[in-house]
């Protein structure tokens, strides 16, 4: 059979599981989850002998030792996935929910419901864990996924999913609720995306070249996850030593992360306190540093170049530049930013309420580190990313925004005048 | 200049001007649709020389008598612009709302706020009242517009755009709030689909033709207004007298929009008692009547094709089916239909439950039409359209749906351990 047809008929399975799926009882999506997170934990020699044949052509193929360190499944990772699908047999069902109600005129009673989405495409690269924690987020919000992994994850991806679908429907879900793309081949992607009559959204998770081509291929709507260019503002009216533990904190904690700072801001009136201090923090901590003329006069660091404002480095490199203005730091952010996570740090009120409202970002934030945009951190308890839309959802991607809202309308015979 | 460079002119301008919308005052929104209402009316004249060199160009060229129609300004039209945006004034500004507040264990201060999207571009065809109804609704949710009409409506369609602008822009909203584009190159849509550093949101409304083109082409989101395939189907236990009220005005009370039916499903317990006489009533009412099988050796009508059950007539046609079960009606409408709107007329309390929760469509109904899927009817105060989409929102797209949904994050120096 043709890659084509072969992509056609798993469509046609996500879809007519996702009919079953939609009106599944949370007892059945949770005794699921419960069943897929045991046979995980008792599948470690299985995930760990098919995780060593990826493990051993990537060493073959010359990958980082960062990326085969991420490839691997080490018994800690393992049990870590099956932990991840507790929490989410502990988390609410979102489906059903009734997010607004009312009764017109007429007597027309509309409510506006959660409903499943109905098919949810993930393309991800590398981590094998993805494979658990995207599945089983889609089962608990009650949609059908199609998961397209990474090549060099192949056997690890294609060995959890089977785990997850013989647990899945042994307690009860359609055995299509989670599909697996099995081959390797890069036109696969280019059929998922063209199949708008299966598949509802495209969750892609990945590095910039995937999302580009994603976003330029696509025929179905893509919640995309695409880089934090995330910036600290300390305003001149900061809390200094504040200002310094957030910045710290925001750079250093997890500079790999798409919530990490990677551009830092600071007023003109405070950069001669503050700097000079901060910079031999950030570079105890082993972060180099990149400022605007000002701020190379002020501390020892590299010239910043136009493109590093729009640079997320994912590491320990930082660029900082000193503004005249509260002004400047917000068109700075809305301008050089990916429009993620911003902060400020202020004691001054009307500062604070100006850049929450003129900041355009995911998530805005007064005196707190950026790293906190996060599903777990927000409280939403999982997450499949962080939103870089502005459509459909922003920010950290949870169950509630793997659902769609449906009106439901109860009459009694009426007709339109 | 060329086209490419012209666009992005245009979007970046449109940028700038949503940075300054984002934070206006519903005052400042109000007064100004108040003030284009007026010079509207106050404009019959420019604005009926306009819309005549659009009609003899229509003439000219051929187009229908119902395409001029749709063409035509008449002084009614011109008034119920102006009124149209006197009611959006009237309404509340989604702009601000709370959507949900958590305190975090932390103590950090989690809030959801509505927010303007941004830039939204709207692509349509024919009515030129559009351009006013949408850059409205565009205006008073806080979005900065670029609209690209149908070149047969180009100087209509200019000259409203310049009436809107003039006023907006005397009741303080940015000069670029609304940009009309004037050229009538259609690579000029191109260009606006691959602008998606620019614009946030591609609102397309027109035929399948341009909306399949739009979802082709374009690397920013789409929220789609597709075809309208919308069932009623009657069950065994309906009250027969309010299906037929039911089916009459869902066929018949409009038949070229897209909440109105394109089929009728009928169980066959009442099937010769039901259709004699509701066929009777649609052929009085001028209807053409498709049957399957069994429909036509009850009634006097045309075997119906495998294409009718997916056929959008927005016309006085009709398919109908008579159908086994309560499951057959909903898979026949699961597969066939649009997911728009669809109906069950039933006395069964288990039947409409069942019914409203496994057809997946945008409205879902239990005794009553279809027709009343529409911003006006559900209470929205108006709408741009009716999203076909599942992701962002689904059925009439109004205010609230030209808004996203931002993270505002209070703290007092909390950072991630």
């Amino acid at each position: 059979m043709d890659l084509h047809a072969e992509m056609e008929q798993i469509g046609q399975r996500a879809r007519a599981a996702a009919d079953g799926l939609r009106s599944m009882t949370r007892a059945v999506k949770d005794a699921a989850l419960i069943e897929i997170a045991k046979r995980l934990r008792a599948s470690h020699d299985v995930l760990r002998a098919e995780n060593a044949k990826d493990l051993a052509a990537g060493r073959e193929k010359g990958l980082s030792t960062a990326m085969l360190d991420r490839l691997e499944l080490t018994p800690k990772r393992i049990d870590a996935m099956a932990e991840g699908l507790e929490v989410v047999a502990g988390l609410p069902d979102p489906v059903g929910e009734i997010v607004n109600q009312t009764i017109r005129p007429n007597g027309l009673r509309i409510a506006q419901v959660r409903q499943p989405i109905g098919v949810v495409g993930i393309i991800y690269e590398s981590r094998p864990n993805v494979t658990a924690d995207a599945a089983g987020l889609c089962l608990k919000s009650g949609n059908a996924c199609i998961l397209r992994g990474g090549s060099e994850a192949i056997h690890s991806n294609v060995a959890i999913a089977k785990v997850f679908i013989d647990g899945a429907t042994a307690a009860g879900a359609p055995a299509d609720a989670v599909q697996m793309i099995s081959t390797t081949d890069r036109a696969a992607v280019g059929e998922m995306l063209k199949m708008d009559r299966f598949i509802d959204v495209i969750v892609p998770r990945g590095g910039k070249g995937l999302i580009s081509r994603i976003l330029d291929e696509s025929r179905i709507p893509v919640v995309a996850h695409l880089d934090g260019v995330c910036h600290t503002y300390v305003h001149s009216d900061a809390d200094l030593a504040m200002a310094k533990a957030i910045s710290l904190n925001a750079k250093l904690q997890r500079p790999g992360v798409c919530n990490a700072m990677e551009t830092l801001l600071v007023h003109k009136d405070v950069a001669k306190q503050f700097l000079p201090d901060v910079a031999k923090a950030l570079a105890e901590g082993g972060c180099e540093l990149r400022g605007c003329l000002r701020t190379c006069a002020l501390i020892n660091c590299q010239p910043a170049t136009e493109e590093d404002w729009t640079t997320e480095y994912l590491d320990k490199i930082l660029s900082i530049r000193i503004v005249d203005s509260l002004a400047e730091a917000i068109d700075h952010i809305n301008h050089y930013g990916s429009h993620h996570s911003d902060a400020i740090v202020t004691e001054g009120y009307s500062a604070a309420e100006a850049f929450l409202d003129a900041v355009d970002s995911a998530a805005v934030y007064v005196n707190a580190s950026t790293r906190f945009t996060d599903g777990f951190e927000f409280g939403l308890g999982a997450e499949i990313g962080i939103s870089t839309n502005k459509l459909h959802c922003r920010g950290p991607m949870a169950l509630k925004e793997l659902t769609t809202v449906k009106y439901v309308v109860r009459g009694a015979g009426q007709i339109r005048e």
